[in-house]
């Protein structure tokens, strides 16, 4: 028994999260005991309430409550949906904070070696949004793995009855960086995908 | 408001933990609502009991109750006291495991310049530990900076009147070390303290 009882515990809680291994849990273990007891009540208690979060009932979103606040803010614009794979994206997205639009979170990819299926993937609900629309338009944005084609590939198949505009992302170099490092496959992405700037 | 308000105060608990930046902090809130709520609750629960850690009455270190694991095992050599810093040492040796001494933590090294005096460390019971002892042998295991040393020199100091033997770890070349990137302190080091293996 190296460690006191108390502290053992900790230590073996902080290590059941990713990337923390045995030196790292014991640090932040012991980080844990020099906070002050209010923070240390806080971070026991969020711990409690973040497993409260719900998915939204019309994005899938996480969510404090049935519906999301981007899905309940009228000013965004809700005939433009971003189909996005998980909550992580929503959050990289609404820091760059340019969208105005709403988003619909997969929770997931279809991936027959891992299989998920379609029916797997929040993927329902996301046609049943769109038959409510006037004028929907999709941006797929989704990452450029054999789960995400496939997804994207699926997603326009199953709406081409559908009066629905659809988008992905653009590819190509990411800016600022250097042509020597880039990969041959965006490289040629970028090739393919190149805008005329002049003609 | 990028974040859920449940995630969010989760997201900030973790970011008072020290090296745990906005990214770690997004990616390990994330990662605890993927935890079953069994887990969620045990981390929950652990980190209320983990504040409820002492320090062990005799040597200091962190304990679950009044005395300590180590003081209160009777097979350790309670003559021999080994002088350390923090309780983050003790465990670092008792994953060595072949120390069958006990410990003194002093909880701080002397430091005019962070305005940590002699009375500011665990320094007055360990005085009280070795008039109690019939051989008592001390080891002085503290970190070969400015404050170790000054620590050191001190309790020599106010032992200098007693019947105790004193000594500290050697310095010298880490085990598998490479010569060539060794600092010139350490290598001075090594030079003066140099063993005779033959003569």
């Amino acid at each position: 028994m190296i460690y006191p009882k108390k502290l053992e515990n900790l230590i073996e809680s902080f290590k059941k999260l990713p990337t923390i291994g045995e030196k790292s849990a014991e640090r932040l273990a012991l980080a844990t005991l020099e906070m002050s007891t209010e923070d240390v009540d806080n971070f026991s208690k969020n711990l409690i309430y973040a497993k409260e979060l719900v998915k939204c009932s019309i994005c899938g979103n996480l969510s404090d409550n049935e519906i999301c606040s981007i899905c309940s803010d009228d000013s965004r614009d809700k005939n433009i949906i971003c189909v996005i794979e998980d909550s992580k994206s929503v959050f990289t997205f609404e820091k760059v904070g340019n969208f105005k639009g709403t988003y619909h979170v997969l929770n997931g990819l279809i991936s027959p070696k891992d299989d998920i299926g379609v029916d797997d993937i929040n993927l329902s609900s996301l046609i049943r949004r769109i038959d409510d629309l006037e004028k929907p338009e999709l941006i797929l944005a989704l990452k450029s793995s054999m789960e995400g084609e496939t997804t994207i590939l699926y997603i326009k198949k199953i709406l081409s009855n559908k009066d629905v505009k659809i988008s992905r992302l653009s590819y190509g170099i990411p800016m600022g960086a250097e042509l020597e490092y880039l990969d041959v496959i965006t490289l040629d992405k970028a090739l393919e995908d190149r805008k005329i700037i002049s003609e």
